[in-house]
């Protein structure tokens, strides 16, 4: 017996979620597929235990119980994901799979369930949100009782005294942080040159910093040789030289993430895959075949859960009221990462500077939190700043990275300011709590102005000069 | 001999700072005259060292030393008010000048200095900055030295084991927190009928909660009758009852503030002041006198270090480009305490909301971190919200109040979203970083189109029946 929904979706994560309760929610026949957890990586593996395990780190105190802390995670990740899959069991209009889904044509699945059976299911709309994994890499040597990846971190019930993590990315650098405040002696390294490889320079430095000043080890350029199991000594390469690594207890791994792209037979629906970005789609999600869309992970979008949220509201936008008109651009994807400090990004990267603006067409405007305002100063704020990268003369911003405490929370500031095209002279005329590290932002805008105003002349002929002019290859 | 300058600034604190360094910078002749310490209340008895408290409350731990901590704060504040005055003492165009300054004619005053010599001075413009001071009652039995406000808080070097706290707003509540913190039994009692009048019932509601999980002992409606040292008895009287409080160390003021504007001799200067809200100025804090302007808590605009320095920056405007257009409206000045959980607004008063807009015309919405955003699950926050009240199928903001961790940070994101009038409509197409307090912002936009979207009809009654309606009396 073949069923027939309005729209499936294929992956309970939380772009998929955003997608099937939304549509549910409009009146629409919907069928959410899951082969795992409801909730997917955010949930289960992702934002949810690990900033619990980084809020519950962040107010450790010495005699805790490190141990009691991490089951502790465990219990609130349990509770929310029956929460959710109770919850995901009762919603109107929508209906619950377990199993695993194929394409058999494009508008055709079959699902595998748990106890082996399966039957098929037809739709108008087919959602793939099946979203990724951790990508592996072998050590010699080491076994797999010690190896950690984000998907069995938050099921530890004992703090690993000495854990080595694998990659200077955001999985990697916010577990480090937090780990080093329950206790552990954290050693990180990496293939990359620096951490946080996706940020400005100048956060990487100011991570790299409060690493050091933490006293957690990095190595750079790096390389995994071997493992000992004997003397639980982990061998690293790093440039010609081997770095020995003594009673490492863990080893997590986070290096990266692969789409999980393998099993879903998307040959036989038709739908165009790039090896290195993955399922490619316009900024409604939708694929190169009519009917089928994708979101989150599996795309070249950034790999954020709200990245996935926002394509899956576009998505219902797009099925739901089609008669609506396409908008144009992508919205602004923010991006943050939940180290100590906090790192936060928002509008173009400085690849996309580069590629688009003349050198000459940008001011970039530094603010240290501790040099240049009270909070920074009465909090003790030794690594962070706001960076706005601005057109001149205009004070139109282009970019924003701010580095330290609520980072996460003033990024949308300038997401807001960025996506209205809201300038830094009316930044300059709003009025800002005090002592707030937001009121660094003024301070962003008093630079701005204090270079701008006096050589209105100069400004006005280099903005007219480079305004369209081409950047140096 | 009479000294005459371009602007005299009476007051070194942050409003008056703003001014006399912003002129000096611009080539102006200034004078700076302080009676006390440069920096003012905000360096000396007010943010910066309440906010160094509150930092290293919140990070204190078992085991540390409490008194150890107080020292620390004192130190800090000291030493960035010898930084700021040995500051103010080289600023080219600047003298500082120690001393108290009175008016003898509109233009002209007179300095007394602290040997008691005097002098007098003359300026194009005279600024008027002295800020306030605590209000005191008189609590017949208590000595002295038990007797605490804001001045002398930050000289103390021992912590108090019983602290009471007189009064429930801004001071009153961030002590009573960061003095928990550091393990003081701490009561509080005031007048008012509940913690922070000045804030949305729904605040206080939320700030009483954690005042009482804190074990925070508090008084409404209530009254000091005396004190008896031989037992260290503090009796207070709410409604008709008489209650007694034991084993108190120290009693904090915190009732208010009164204008520093006795020993000025305004009435020399025939400058017009309001027994009730102080000095009358204009939005560039002019006032009926030519050439003579007050800013800060001297004025009726609330008294926040940013709204003084907002103000200065005003004034240095007016002072040194008379030929720009004085701007209509007033800035949007937002308020932050920095109890726990943090509480922050801007827009419209309550009391504002009453007397312009009908009630019909209003949707208030409340959005609950714990409830509606996931940050508020992993972090456990029990008490913290953001609430809008916004026009009915416009979206326009009109008020916002946070309430919970980072709210003084978040709600710079609702100061531009008003002043810039960016509706409800565009701030839900926004993308924010997952998992923080500030993606509670995309909720209050989704439950606002939740309720209008498939209402437009009656919404669009509503809003023409309702727009130009006079609110009831």
């Amino acid at each position: 017996m073949t069923e027939h929904f309005q729209t499936i979706v294929i992956g309970a994560g939380s772009g998929g979620m955003t997608v099937a309760i939304g549509l549910a929610g409009l009146g629409k026949q919907v069928a959410l597929i899951e082969g795992k957890h409801v909730g997917g990586d955010c949930t289960n593996v992702g934002c949810v235990p690990s900033k619990t395990l980084i809020h519950l780190a962040k107010n450790f105190k010495p005699g805790m119980n490190a141990d009691d802390l991490l089951r502790e995670v465990t219990r609130k990740r349990d509770a929310l994901r029956e929460k959710e899959t109770e919850e995901v069991k009762h919603i109107e209009n929508l209906t619950f799979i377990e199993g695993m889904a194929q394409f058999t044509a494009p508008k055709r699945l079959r699902v595998t369930h748990p106890d082996g059976s399966s039957h098929e299911l037809t739709a108008d709309n087919i959602v793939i949100a099946t979203g990724a994994r951790p990508r592996m890499i072998d050590i010699p040597g080491l076994p797999a009782e010690r190896t950690l990846t984000n998907e069995s971190l938050f099921d530890l019930t004992c703090l690993p005294k000495h854990l080595v993590i694998v990659g200077a990315g955001i999985i990697a650098l916010e577990m480090a942080f937090a780990f080093q405040k329950l206790g552990s002696q954290v050693t990180m390294f990496a293939l990359d040159k620096r951490p946080m490889m996706t940020a400005i320079p100048e956060a990487s430095e100011a991570i790299q910093n409060e690493l050091e000043r933490r006293r957690i080890t990095t190595y750079y350029n790096a390389t995994a040789q071997s493992f000992d199991e004997s003397t639980r000594t982990l061998t690293i390469q790093q440039d010609e030289q081997l770095i020995t690594l003594h009673n490492v207890d863990k080893v997590l791994v986070a290096i990266g993430r692969v789409r999980n792209l393998d099993s879903l037979g998307l040959e036989q629906a038709g739908v165009k895959v790039d090896p290195r970005l993955g399922i490619l789609v316009n900024s409604y999600g939708e694929t190169n075949v009519k009917g089928v869309y994708a979101i989150g992970d599996v795309t070249p979008t950034s790999a954020f859960t709200h990245s996935a949220n926002a394509q899956g509201r576009r998505v219902v936008q797009r099925i739901a009221f089609p008669y609506l008109p396409l908008a144009k651009k992508e919205p602004l994807f923010p991006n943050a990462t939940f180290s100590d400090p906090e790192v936060a990004a928002v509008g173009l990267t400085q690849k996309e500077l580069a590629e688009y603006c003349h050198p000459q067409i940008i001011k970039r405007i530094r603010v240290d939190f501790k040099t240049h305002t009270d909070r920074g100063y009465t909090d003790g704020i030794e690594n962070g700043f706001i960076i706005v990268d601005a057109v001149r003369l205009t004070g139109q911003i282009l970019h924003a990275t701010v580095v330290g405490p609520s980072a996460s929370e003033i990024i949308s500031f300038f997401t807001l300011a960025i996506s209205q095209k809201i300038s830094l002279y009316k930044i300059y005329r709003l009025v800002y709590p005090y002592p707030t590290f937001s009121s660094g932002i003024l301070k962003v805008a008093d630079f701005f102005m204090r270079d701008t105003l006096p050589n209105l002349g100069k400004e006005l002929a280099a903005y007219l000069k480079y305004r369209f002019a081409k950047p140096s290859p």
